[in-house]
């Protein structure tokens, strides 16, 4: 990878910088807005939505919420890691004496079974550069498909993060090749980071459009946390601008490690956890950890259940009509469930509200996964207990992805 | 219902009549392009494609395709039902006499457990007037609790078309409400073709921006057909546009009535079919059997399997990320997978090729029939034999709404 000594200041200015540098390959995805899930999220919780939740038996809160969805499942590949993978490589190719010392022969390497693989993939083929990738020999044929299919080379290795480490040293061994960290690098949070400038320019069109009477735009923006590269460089992208930035995390088998870190003053580094939200299982990096604890430029961290992540995934899928993993939906299944955020933004908008974005992260999921998902017995739910989106079971179910 | 005797002519200036009478009450819907599915559909398909088809051991055609996707999921209700319902209540509203006969407090009903119920509901809510709408007692909770949602008085009856008409007669005795039928009346079909003029307008403002040589707009629109209300509707709103209009069915059995009508020259009255594409279960009705085939307004109808239909909707899921319904995809399913389709574009569309307009008809299925529908036979499939869309099952599964 490019020195991260040598990235840019991590700051606004060097978003916009990063917008600049990788605009004409990534698309500019749109930011959706729906009536039905603004009218859901400004009622009130019902005393049983409560029933089950550490708010049991407590007045629900009543917040104003309009959303901004930004459908980073509409980017190219699927997903916003495009914008990391475009980043960080024409960074890397701007590094002095990368092309004298071979650079674009030798090529580039990452580890990654997921939308990193394919994002790094396509980046490198556009600039003509070759591409390895390390994935672990169980991946689906289908994601193996997809990589080789944007010309990448696929090398296979154990599925712990030893073997795969040991597998991308001996690539770069053999080839030269530079690492292309998935989230834990500087030119990574600015390349995500250019959602947020995006988001914050789209919202702001829509609000004015709509003849709101503050003409100001968005209020805040709620976005989901893995490795944190994009949480922390959509953070970066409202340096000094008055947004707020909260982030979302599946709390299952300790998911919610940065906001368990957060409170406990100290990164946590490493999780063990099959949540759905399969985009999110990462602890957060020690780069993005700088920006969302040190320099405080995340408020909060909220996080919801498993039961919640489905609740949202079927909202978004049923009533949006919007195709999306279930990582994307863990920063709505707060603004709808999670009554410590709810009441935050009760108190403070006010009668007004607030206009909150919403990064919709990605849309690469299968429908054999949501056929495992949303299985039998919930049809049996559905037919007993009515009303799509209710059914309030205790039980997890986790399907590995 | 309004006398059909009073309806406008069924031609290209009365849609777009019909056009301005509705567009304040319903979404002008997107029109999407995505170039995997034309990269896909301007492929020949292979030989194992074709093996279990009519057209095993021959060559493949090699059309050159390029979609113009209007997403009527995207539109009130989730469907393209929401036009003829407004259009058709607005006429009935229109007409001499019913003003006076107290017809707004009498209402209107119909009979319906699919799109045209929360359609109409939607409409009589909007104009302010009663809806009854009669639906089986077998109905989903889900669909009941959203036809109730939009204020319309729902009363159960039998699942047989003798049952549910001797309640709506019943119906209409008791309140004096008048019939909105969901698709067999000139009303109808013109509301239902204004998502032609839409279309149109869209696409070739596309076309135009893409600099394409010949500057014309759409060389041809695909819809799906069950009673032919929108089919007709589309096909009017082409007349004497040089855009050819094609209808698609499921084959599944004896889905394709229409086509097997032309085919014998006389409109087949009654089909019993469970295909998944659930809105297409229908037979045509009178009315725009005038249209598709005493006037030949539409081209020619094409059918394709269960299992393509299944194909192409986890197309539109996985790669376009668009959340529709198995009836939606049945045009693109033609144009991806029937041969005499494809050599039919290849043959006149030539280099060139041709400009589709495919017309997403609705989005409202659930998590659960989609589950049911890709349930896990098929992820042992994927496992095994790896790239998405490309399991080449010869048992059709199918699941009832």
């Amino acid at each position: 990878m490019a020195n991260p000594t040598k990235s840019p200041p991590l700051t606004r200015p060097s978003v916009i910088a990063a917008h600049n540098l990788i605009r004409e390959h990534i698309h500019y995805t749109p930011v959706l807005t729906n009536t039905t899930l603004n009218d859901l999220a400004s009622a009130p919780q019902s005393a049983a939505d409560l029933a089950d939740t550490p708010w049991a038996g407590q007045t629900a809160a009543n917040p104003k919420l309009r959303f901004y969805f930004k459908c980073e499942n509409l980017q190219k590949v699927g997903a916003f890691k495009v914008r990391g993978a475009f980043h960080a490589l024409k960074r890397l190719m701007a590094e002095e004496g990368w092309e004298e010392g071979g650079g674009r022969e030798k090529g580039v390497v990452t580890h990654s079974s997921g939308n990193h693989a394919q994002a790094l993939a396509l980046a490198a083929r556009t600039m003509g550069i070759p591409a390895h990738i390390v994935m672990p020999t169980i991946s689906t044929p289908s994601k193996i498909a997809a990589t080789k299919g944007y010309g990448a080379k696929v090398i296979f290795s154990g599925s712990t993060s030893t073997e795969r480490e040991a597998v991308v040293a001996d690539v770069m061994k053999d080839t030269g090749a530079r690492l292309i960290p998935p989230y834990d690098h500087p030119d990574i949070m600015l390349g995500q980071g250019t959602l947020g400038i995006e988001l914050q320019e789209q919202a702001a069109k829509i609000i004015a459009s709509g003849g709101s009477k503050s003409g100001k735009g968005l209020d805040a923006i709620i976005a989901p946390c893995g490795g944190g590269g994009m949480l922390s460089g959509t953070a970066l992208s409202c340096e000094d601008t008055g947004i707020f930035v909260f982030g979302a995390e599946p709390e299952f088998q300790g998911g919610d490690d940065c906001k368990r870190g957060l409170e406990q003053g100290k990164r946590i580094e490493t999780v063990k956890t099959l949540t759905i939200a399969d985009g999110l299982r990462t602890p957060v990096g020690a780069y993005p950890w700088t920006v969302i604890h040190d320099r405080k430029l995340v408020r909060q961290m909220f996080s919801v259940t498993e039961e919640q992540i489905k609740k949202a995934l079927r909202l978004v899928l049923e009533r949006m009509k919007v195709f999306v993993e279930p990582s994307a939906v863990v920063g709505l299944a707060v603004a709808l469930y999670n009554e410590d955020f709810r009441r935050l933004v009760e108190k403070e908008g006010g009668a007004d509200g607030w206009d909150l974005g919403i990064v919709f992260s990605g849309g690469n999921t299968s429908v054999e996964f949501l056929s495992k998902l949303y299985a039998v017995s919930e049809v049996k739910a559905e037919r007993e207990g009515g009303v799509v989106g209710m059914d309030r079971k205790k039980t997890v179910e986790n399907v590995a992805g």
